[in-house]
């Protein structure tokens, strides 16, 4: 157990899964110092029975097994009755300080445009020619989520595409191993996919809006599906699944994800048609939480950003900690998904089948990456 | 192990975990005595195998490690081919017996009206003059789910409120220790909140209708939430939680129940967003079970109440049961929830923005809490 | 653990739980020799990292802890890069080779036809009169499952029915011990019952859809929840869970299968009241996949079937078993539901009951059968 008290510090015990190890996760990625603990082989982990805070210093979410801790929390004095997380922002209400605004004006993403109004980033992707998911997105990606995880950043993020015909058409597959690399950078060992670093996007303190219009596939599509909440624009939206059409599971989060959003017979119509869904079905299946019609879409999301992003941050940590820990895929599963597709994709059937997609414009603004749904029959019968 | 042969006694094994321990509680709060077995480390517990009717003393629903099992079952000559449960009632399907009849007329709540039609009881929430969960409305939940408890209680309860604009507000935030404490009173050491006292609900052997008109927020939503099934009326039916926009997550059941019925995407917009979401919306995101024309309502949940009064209660109690083994949260994760709720609603960030509403209007019939969710709104800009 | 090298063989690590078992049991159904590994007690079992095929002897899916792995997996040769698993198909996109169409042409059976076009395989439910899941149908069942598993077998297999009105009414009430006789043929011990021979149905290697027209209940719907999609009649279909109407919860997989579909409230309610839905209800709570127009049912299925049956296999196996392993219940819960069910249908409720249905035409295509919600309301009523 490593002890380090500087700052605020969290002291969660039961902190070995369920509840108890999210909102260490949390507090740790919201910029507090945690302390955590567990005890050895328990059954019933994760029971939170008390908290305090300890002047400026600590906070301590205990369970009775508090004592099996050593450390500072035997020598903190509590002082029950007061915020579980007291940031050390003077006022709360009043927007992100001038840290965040400093930094967050000057960071600068090749592939990404930012623009912060009060507490909320608007991140806008633009990869020309058609915003492949390739090394430099994932490049900025890793820094924007480097950038989100300061206590003082931004509380809401909202994703868009300078595209509109595409939001994300789907990896990159020319440079599958170089977009990995750069996945690795964000993670420790085992980390080194698309699928992991999602995870840390789920994972992030900062709330997550995905706006869409155009086309999500793929890697696309798991990239909105990391997020906390997805709008969609009801006339000119498609997302999809492709990759069983091309020869390998989705990698990336996909299989997770939809089966836990759209049960067992949704998910695999969804996965194994790889077919393209247009907003109105993706809202019915559940992909999506909503779709709206175009002319309404910017304001509804400004406005969802614009609430939540006034609303306590500790509040809305603690809630999204909370819904992550019941509803995000194990991380060993996240990586197998990974693992199998970047066997997969190596292998003699995702070459043959991608070359004849790049004889049709695979990865260009063609009817092929317009209409990958349908391009995929056609590779069926021509073979 | 606590044997006790008096009545009917049901020998349950495996019953650590899974469906074994969810037969054996839907069995003990039927009315039935209940002997559990399970065995120390066993990889699949719950697995059943035989059950057999003991005479009129027993009925043994026994895994392969029956012999496990120090007690009577050892005694038992086993008696194929009957029932696995058979109540001491002469004939199902004549309704409740006079014990039942007798209590029902004479129970008498000061915040709820019942009345009994056959195996129906109708309970209205009428506790002026908004109907917030305060201590009298706990501690009258609390001995409605004592009577429910009683093997000849109503088969069905059928759940609405005297009060065309609430449902629930919400719990009276002036009285958060006085109506813990009276949650504490329905259980045992831990059970201390109103998200223990809702599950409770959940596991009652009765089934529990919720029949929503007006508004239905926090613990309010909670409470339907905990209901095995909730239909509301299509005009006139508000649910949210407001708890982010105060300060806290939701303590009572919410963050469990949404997530597992709305999904990652629209529990965490629900939460997150503290908005309130009409009878519509509602119902396309999975909350309730269905929106009806307000005409309608009332005819159409007598019906299902009618209806599923009387079908054989055993059959009621097993499908319950195992539903519940699959779809209920934790007792640890409802714990942890209410702990942090608890802890939170005393900080300075909930005690300040609650200040701003009570000036506002809050826990009276004001614009305040007939449309909270844009009042959180305004509590953000006016600061 | 068991070694066998012939043919192919997949060695697979990990493979005590999750995803790693998932693959395993997917290759093996699949025609592929597995050879499963996995460590003691370890936490996170399932981490995928390496993927390597040698020659055409084997493949090996390896995590970390392969050398734990005592057998072949050391003497082979890793060469990387290529597929997964290579079927010995010479072209994976030309369909099924002469082993399958001969066997499936000559393939018969008293109750299903079948008509293989490509690698689409139609299979028509035709037990007069009224389709009820007797001996014969489960026997068939099991053939057809068998038939399934040979690794060069139809890749989709589409389920109908030959009567108008009924998809599957229900069991045959008079041959419970029959037709579970029938179904034990297809497993091991523990798995004499509906509810596990559908599981086996869940896990064949082949993508299986269901096109609904007319009445599927009881175990009719059973059936279908564990096909992996359902599309139906708009104006032609009707489900149902009538079990617990007649005195029993349902036995093979409802409630499993609509617990994770529908969540608590609704399952509840579909199970609770045995009422029937027809199928725009049924799309809307997330029963079906979905509900089209009559006239558009056949084209539609057609086209997912021919698209799907055209895409890699192995891609269509490793997915399926990943969405499996999330999605699907667990054996002992399957086995508790048809034990309790096997039980009670047994017992004097159901029997009174059931003899109550018999003197109104049940089994009979008769108003009971046709409209068999409304006749268990008339059953409460009549006594």
């Amino acid at each position: 157990m490593d002890l380090q008290l500087k700052g605020k510090v969290a002291v969660v015990t039961g902190a070995s899964k369920g509840i108890g190890l999210a909102i260490a996760e949390a507090f740790g990625r919201g910029g507090v110092g945690v302390i955590a603990g567990s005890r050895s082989m328990g059954v019933s982990t994760g029971w939170v029975t008390e908290a305090h805070e300890v002047a400026d210093l600590a906070v301590i979410v205990a369970s009775p097994l508090a004592g099996n801790i050593t450390g500072p929390s035997s020598r903190s004095t509590a002082a029950p009755g007061r915020d579980i997380v007291t940031s050390r922002r003077p006022d709360c209400r009043s927007g992100p300080g001038p840290a965040l605004r400093g930094r967050a004006m000057t960071a600068s993403y090749e592939t990404i445009g930012t623009r912060l109004d009060g507490s909320v980033l608007s991140a806008t992707f633009d990869a020309p020619p058609i915003n492949l998911i390739g090394p430099e997105v994932v490049r900025d990606l890793v820094g924007l989520l480097e950038q989100l995880s300061h206590p003082d950043s931004a509380r809401v993020v909202v994703f868009e595409s300078a595209d509109p015909d595409f939001f994300f058409p789907h990896v990159d597959m020319t440079k599958v191993p170089e977009y990995t690399a750069e996945a690795a950078k964000a993670g420790g060992p085992g980390d080194a996919s698309l699928g992991m670093l999602f995870r840390r996007l789920s994972l992030t303190p900062a709330v997550t809006i995905a706006k869409l219009r155009g086309r999500a596939r793929g890697a696309g599509s798991e990239f909105l599906l990391a997020c906390d909440m997805r709008f969609a624009s009801w006339e000119n939206a498609v997302l999809g699944q492709p990759e069983v059409g091309i020869g390998a599971p989705p990698g990336a989060g996909a299989l997770q994800h939809l089966t836990r959003l759209l049960g067992r017979g949704r998910a695999l119509e969804a996965v194994l048609t790889s077919a393209d869904f247009d907003a109105e079905l993706a809202e019915r299946y559940g992909w999506i939480n909503r779709a709206l019609p175009d002319a309404e879409l910017d304001g509804f999301v400004a406005g969802v950003a614009r609430r939540v992003g006034a609303f306590p941050r500790d509040a809305l940590i603690a809630a999204k900690a909370a819904i992550n820990a019941i509803s995000l895929p194990p991380v060993a599963d996240v990586r197998a998904d990974a693992a199998l597709f970047q066997q997969l994709v190596r292998g003699t059937t995702v070459q043959q089948r991608t070359a004849a997609l790049f004889e049709h414009g695979f990865q260009t603004r063609s009817r092929t990456e317009l209409d990958l749904g349908a391009a995929l029959d056609d590779l069926n019968t021509v073979g």
